[in-house]
């Protein structure tokens, strides 16, 4: 079984937006076994639209198209599909209630131009989204299928979840895949490529090793296929298990879990508080943090402290230590700790400073210096990153960084 | 003239990079008045991508191929041209040449498997690549043009700007093409649409108006393309003038600012400091604010107060005040920002309590219920946010309400 992703919009064409949609999608289908030949985007233009379909249906059995749903005039993808597939459209007034239910909840007013979205081809088969107003259409023709969805990231994604991403395994039966993710951070691929260069070559032939790094992370992904399903476990759980001993020290964690979730499952399993003192990361560490639901119970709070003032005043850096060391210096995050271990009442305190760029940058300490320090009232580590000269790439990094320096104090 | 760009590697399609690349070339495209017609990924499968060049040429006349030049073996886009076009492969000297300096001035040894980057399809015009060792290609056929260049973002950027775009200019002869673009925050796509129905009719046949939602955000984008570039921009000019008149309350922005970009210009140029005291976005906001270069100019720093501890150690939020109206309470952001004003030394500050879920809700305060609170010494504006069921969407729907609070903030 093959697929076809086809994004609309002219947003795309003229490069407004990164279609990051397709990336999303492929994954999706390549976790669920099923690969993709081509992702096409096309404009808003009627005419454009029919023939992508029609050359999406002769290469492949699913497709997938995004974007082109919403009430305006140039969002013209369900008459293209009404048009390809020679049907009228019917009004859905099961849309209609949701839409005026949806907007009864926001508290804000249902207009007209929302009755445009309730108008489906006929042979649809409406696919609620409950992200947004414009339902999700699936449609099977000659043996094949075809979806559309709205453009919008997060409603795709729950229609992808919860409504096409099921109908489709139903659909397909190929030999169950599985697979087994362990997440490293702290080293690069090639690194882990070389670690692991004769595990790989021990590996059946029905298995397969993936690297999927990203910033700062590297996923080592085991893919299996089988027709039993229990065999397959058992030997990706064996093979999962012999590489976790080869690269373990790397290892942070399985499968869908982050790092984030992992630091809280850490400081709840030893009663631990945490917060954080940040200056260049302006609060994208405590976000991260904050992004896993409960972590109330271990996170306290933390002090952003962007200008000399509040790394004096809340976090107690001495003014000499400023003067002396500068922001950016062993001295100063190791004072930030202190500092925030008192102010927030934590148990365990990160602290981060640094130079991200574009401006700031000195001879001694040029675009892309940071310091961290992590630490309680009895011990202290520190770290200094040489980064590059993207601030927001210098910033995502050291998030990562932090957060796996965080795990491991917590370990200890 | 039309261009059509084909992204070439399996890491494409399943998803293990999004392509970026074809956003940005699709940008520098339209800026030259040349249309994309299709942007598709095709795999490292020799068959697939003759297959591919085939259908782009028989679509457009500007063929763009990425990816794929690289010296290992799935490397095989070059075989794949030279086979299209039923060409032999020689062998590059000047190629070879240029690499062994490259890597001599690395200090890095070059290897044999960099001789596999010297052959060309024998139709080949060589473009130089003075950032990596793969060169471009630049074919000519049956008076359409393909250029095939490396999938390294840095290096296809170096390519077209210095190689494949000055030769394009020369070849093609189109209308000149422009944009507006009017950011807006505070309502949504259905409302504006409602709003500019009838400025929409007046549009002459070659302007176009787009709306491109975001999470709490819409662009508004005008597009025309005539031959005479001063009048097209004076009737560019004129439209989006008479569009934000209309919408103007709703309008923070144009072209490619960002909210936090906005606010940082309004606070350098009235000279105010700023700050947050957040609860649920734990960082989110100070993160945004922090992400524009320059922004210690302004921004002071945040307290995340997470707890109740830090709310009323830190804030001097009334412990009487969490115990009758709860962290998640008008008067609670209120003494946030009083707490905030004082702690962080700022002339404004911004404060956000809520429930983001998906625990912690109750049917007095269900999940998505937030209060937001922005004031100075002299006056103080709260709001109340009733939101949806999902985490990261509350939060990222917040931080852009609460940023477009403050910049209201700040205007007055």
């Amino acid at each position: 079984m093959q697929a076809f992703i086809v994004p609309v919009g002219d947003e795309i064409l003229i490069g407004q937006i990164t279609d990051s949609n397709s990336a999303w999608i492929a994954q999706q289908l390549n976790l669920h076994g099923i690969s993709l030949r081509h992702a096409m985007s096309v404009g808003d233009k009627h005419e454009e639209i029919v023939e992508a379909i029609d050359f999406a249906l002769s290469q492949a059995d699913i497709i997938l198209m995004t974007g082109g749903l919403g009430p305006t005039k140039d969002d013209i993808t369900k008459k293209a599909i009404a048009d390809f597939f020679n049907v009228e459209m019917t009004f859905h007034d099961e849309t209609w209630s949701r839409i005026v239910r949806f907007f009864e909840k926001l508290g804000r007013p249902v207009r007209d131009s929302h009755k445009v979205q309730c108008w489906m081809p006929t042979n649809a088969t409406v696919l609620t989204n409950k992200m947004g107003t414009a339902p999700g259409m699936w449609f099977e023709h000659d043996g094949k299928i075809l979806v559309s969805m709205p453009g919008v990231p997060h409603e795709m994604k729950y229609l992808m979840e919860y409504e096409v991403l099921p109908r489709l395994k139903a659909k397909i039966q190929a030999a169950p895949i599985a697979h087994r993710t362990l997440l490293t951070a702290g080293t690069g691929e090639s690194e882990l490529a070389l670690l692991l260069d004769t595990f790989e070559d021990t590996l059946p032939e029905n298995l397969k090793l993936a690297y999927l790094p990203n910033l700062g992370q590297v996923r080592l992904r085991l893919t299996g296929r089988h027709h039993d399903e229990n065999e397959l476990n058992t030997l990706l759980d064996e093979k999962a298990a012999e590489m976790e001993q080869i690269v373990q020290e790397f290892v942070f964690g399985h499968d869908t879990e982050t790092l984030e979730e992992v630091i809280g499952k850490i400081a709840k399993a030893k009663n631990l508080t945490i917060g954080t003192a940040e200056s260049c990361t302006g609060g994208g560490i405590a976000q991260k943090l904050t992004s896993v639901p409960g972590s109330s119970a271990y996170f306290e709070g933390s002090i952003i402290a962007y200008s000399y003032a509040v790394k004096r005043n809340i976090l107690k850096v001495k003014d000499t230590t400023l003067q002396v060391h500068g922001a950016v210096s062993e001295a100063t995050v190791t004072e930030m700790v202190s500092g925030a271990l008192d102010s927030l009442g934590v148990d365990v305190a990160l602290s981060v400073s640094g130079i991200m760029g574009p401006g700031g940058g000195t001879d001694e300490k040029p675009v892309g210096t940071v310091w961290l320090a992590v630490g309680n009232k009895e011990r202290m580590e520190t770290h200094q990153l040489k980064l590059g000269r993207t601030r927001a790439l210098n910033t995502e990094y050291t998030v990562v960084f932090a957060l796996n320096m965080l795990r491991k104090f917590l370990l200890q």
